[in-house]
């Protein structure tokens, strides 16, 4: 038995100004500080005290994991980061406008991009600007062009398999933050939901999601949400949203 | 040859408040913050990019690398903690007023625990409440009750010689934050400083300390302050505190 914990960085840059992020690291508005700050509050007061944190490697991640940590008095614990915890690489839409591409491509086509298990969008150019290309964070490994949420299923389990269950098989309490996508990713193998159904679901921002795993590292029963009420009215207001 | 940073946290509360610290885990001022800011641009400035670091398990020495780090686009990079990096242990003076303790037993006894190698300030009470029984962070550890600087030699020195020196070896750049007495064990051991000249040695806040090191992980020559100037004229108005 053990626990999980995951957390979605709260409001970023990108998210005020309706761009397309992917792997681009953009950092959190003042809301978003003020949503990593709440994320510990509701830690704190539920008594559920992470014992190692793992991250992406993305400014926005980091950073909710910093503050929630801090306020939760649990800044000393051990953080373990890795990129297969990103976002989803969002390929030529990288720093698009999220309206402006809605237009220019129309209806279907945008909520394809966004929501379709394994369509994903068009490759970026090597040389765009968001490309990310050198970046050292990423020395040694093939930087996606773009992926669906099928690939990141696929980059993502080996973390899963690997590092944080060796965490939860040592009986820690084990906080991730992470991305929209990566923990949809995540969540769609606990809660074992169908390819056509994860299009239908969203993760709220800043709202510790808990889980309680057996041995075979599966839950026990249905994940809770500390702040169940707030959780569901985030939900339904981030599914009417093109965001 | 290998890089190694070290960076001491900025201004405290309880400096502001001019209380002995010690391991009690108090947050950085804003102006604490704003030299954390600093290191990092110092170290952007100078090209100096840290592949991993090592912090304390104390709260103003964590926050300066998140923030430095955060500033010189090196979130994402490995994090290490361990307690052995904390600030000397101030015993039974953790939490009393500096000039009231100076006034108290005197400028001599005072220099002395503040200064002396061998000689710690009084124990601290199990019970007080500054001394961290029962804090997690601790699980495992008998947390000293006070220590002198050879104490934290003795205690620190094992870090260095392990994981710390496994990074070096990696042929990383490490960055190490932590607290102006384990600093000064470390700098003690690395510039060959006598146990009587060392009492002498102020390393100033938030600016970058670094060593060039050769193959036996020692300097292979001065280490130089990110910033010189400023560093000097700091280190001489610290000399000149109580604190």
């Amino acid at each position: 038995m053990s626990t999980l914990i995951l957390l979605r960085h709260g409001r970023s840059d990108w998210n005020e100004k309706n761009l397309f992020t992917g792997w681009v690291d953009v950092d959190l508005t003042d809301r978003g500080r003020q949503e990593a700050v709440r994320g510990g509050q509701l830690m704190t007061q539920a008594g559920l005290l992470p014992d190692v944190v793992h991250t992406s490697v993305l400014r926005r991640a980091i950073t909710t994991a910093n503050i929630a940590l801090d306020e939760a008095d649990r800044h000393w614990i051990p953080v373990r980061r890795d990129w297969r915890l990103n976002e989803r690489h969002y390929g030529a839409l990288q720093g698009l406008d999220k309206a402006a591409t809605r237009e220019k491509y129309g209806e279907e086509q945008f909520m394809l991009w966004r929501r379709s298990f394994d369509t994903p969008p068009p490759r970026i150019d090597t040389d765009d600007e968001y490309a990310q290309t050198g970046d050292p964070r990423y020395a040694g490994i093939e930087i996606p062009r773009t992926e669906c949420l099928k690939d990141v299923i696929e980059r993502l389990m080996p973390y899963w398999e690997g590092p944080i269950r060796e965490d939860l098989a040592a009986g820690r309490t084990v906080l991730v933050t992470a991305h929209g996508n990566s923990l949809r990713a995540l969540v769609k193998h606990l809660d074992g939901i169908s390819d056509e159904d994860i299009a239908g679901l969203n993760i709220p921002t800043g709202m510790p999601l808990v889980y309680d795993l057996g041995e075979d590292f599966m839950p026990t029963g249905p994940a809770e949400y500390l702040d169940p009420e707030a959780a569901a009215a985030e939900a339904a207001k981030v599914a009417g949203q093109g965001g």
